[in-house]
């Protein structure tokens, strides 16, 4: 037995007019629920800090970047580092970084218990489109205002266990999971905004949404042997509905929490780590059974190539 | 619209001591209810002619070879591939292949519908075990009677769409229908004979398998925007269960026909390929959202390496 005490802090919405302090205090009140459920580790979702601003075209890089973090921790999300430290709880959250260098990600941390950040993990799979697209019924301008990540798809050492990172669209991909699977990943923590109706399919409602957010968690779960923290940012922001669905998966693929309201709100799960061993001696045990020699296409080519 | 209307033929249980033409006799009529519903093709299971041999061990190569054909269509198949060619339907069913210079596969076939063999596919991921394993309440020998296929995963330009094929526990392994994505593929057929308790795990009994068989089968075809057609051979051989669940699923991921018994019975849908488009073109453009310098490790590393 190895159990992680995992706190999946959903946030409701952020209006584009809130700041990122009252943000980190709705941060803080979840860490002291987590901290009273005895979790190890809180986990919130994509771009914690501000609304999911790629909904909004903008054209001035200076007002794109005042969605961005130089540093982290920085001013206005210290008090929430601090607090982690006191309470003894490592944390995960996302935000939109904004290098020395001038690059653009969007990305999340890991810290261990003591609030070090040991983990970065820059988004891969971004998804939408970087032109204002007059055909859709909302932007989704991901592509516009981050590059895809640069460090691929690590996995870290900590809190006992092997923990990944990935972020919102990066759990459609099976690559996303099977590339830390390879490494013996126990746990991928991810956070996510995604939008109540398709942009480019209005009957394509929340139920759908969430139908697909968990039949790719789930999958990733069960073909990889991990556990699976998805943790919504939710609720109607500036008119615009996002999709809850704040979950833990178990290495089986069972959903074994989930969230109930579009609200702050607290998931806790003890989740053992040793879990993920059945599934990753048998029925996945990938040296025994995967065959590389037919799978050149995943890493040859990027679309698709129809037969002659 | 490019309507392909697909009977997947369940097969119920093959008992140890039927003969390949009575079987063939139930696979014809099958066939007959697909003529009827105005099928263009039928879908059999994984080794349709005959019980599912590999939970036998057997140690002599002569028993062994008993239970494969060494041409097809041979002198028992024959009357099937008569019919279809009659029937004007194409066919696609699972046996136990051995060549001519001696090798062994798990392979399935694609007729066009002049009953002409126009696609052969070899099961690469093998499950189970090579020897006598005394810790299972049952065995599992695929890896004992099998090679690993040698021919990946081809897609056919057929029946006026793009069809793959794969077997069995094939349909677990994410990579399988990412190769075929890759190549455009709009319809996975395969058969499967998936044993209703896990032989290391007897807590897992039918309801766990359906669920992981249900959550592969959805997540690849969502995944990839595909239909995906699977068919069980179902029901008790020689006292060990196999589970049902044959189903058709859409490109959205959906269930949208199912077997009602663990007995021969035909499901029949009216597959749109048109409907593979939309994913195909959104948010499943691999074009547009896949990382390929990210995904290394899936070609290059069979096993898992665990991180420093």
């Amino acid at each position: 037995m190895r159990q992680l005490v995992v706190g999946a802090a959903q946030l409701g919405p952020i209006q584009k007019a809130d700041n990122r302090a009252d943000v980190v205090g709705r941060m803080i009140r979840l860490l002291d629920d987590a901290e009273r459920a005895g979790c190890d580790l809180v986990v919130y979702p994509e771009l914690a800090l501000t609304t999911f601003f790629p909904r909004w075209y903008m054209d001035d890089q200076v007002d794109v970047d005042g969605w961005f973090e130089t540093d982290m921790p920085n001013d206005a999300t210290a008090p929430l580092f601090t607090r982690a430290r006191e309470a003894g709880v490592a944390l995960s959250f996302g935000y939109a970084e904004l290098t020395p260098d001038g690059h653009h990600f969007n990305t999340s941390i890991l810290t261990d218990k003591t609030g070090t950040i040991v983990g970065k993990y820059r988004k891969v799979h971004l998804p939408g489109h970087d032109q204002f697209d007059p055909d859709r019924t909302f932007q989704h301008l991901e592509k516009r205002y981050f590059e895809p990540g640069d460090l691929g798809f690590p996995v870290w050492n900590a809190l006992g266990g092997v923990i990944g990172m990935c972020i919102c669209n990066d759990r459609r991909w099976p690559e996303t999971y099977r590339v830390m699977g390879l490494q013996g990943v126990e746990m991928i923590v991810l956070g996510f905004n995604t939008p109540a109706v398709n942009s480019q399919k209005s009957e394509e409602g929340a139920e759908k949404r969430l139908f697909h957010h968990r039949l790719c968690l789930q999958s990733g779960a069960y073909q990889n042997s991990t556990w699976v923290v998805a943790v919504a940012k939710a609720g109607i922001e500036d008119g615009h509905p996002l999709i809850g669905g704040t979950m833990i998966v178990n290495p089986n693929g069972e959903i074994v929490a989930e969230s109930q309201s579009l609200e702050d709100e607290l998931v806790v799960h003890s989740c053992d780590l040793d879990d993920t061993q059945f599934g990753k001696r048998t029925i996945f045990d990938f040296a025994r059974h995967r065959r590389i020699e037919h799978y050149g296409l995943i890493t040859r080519q990027t679309g698709v190539k129809a037969p002659n």
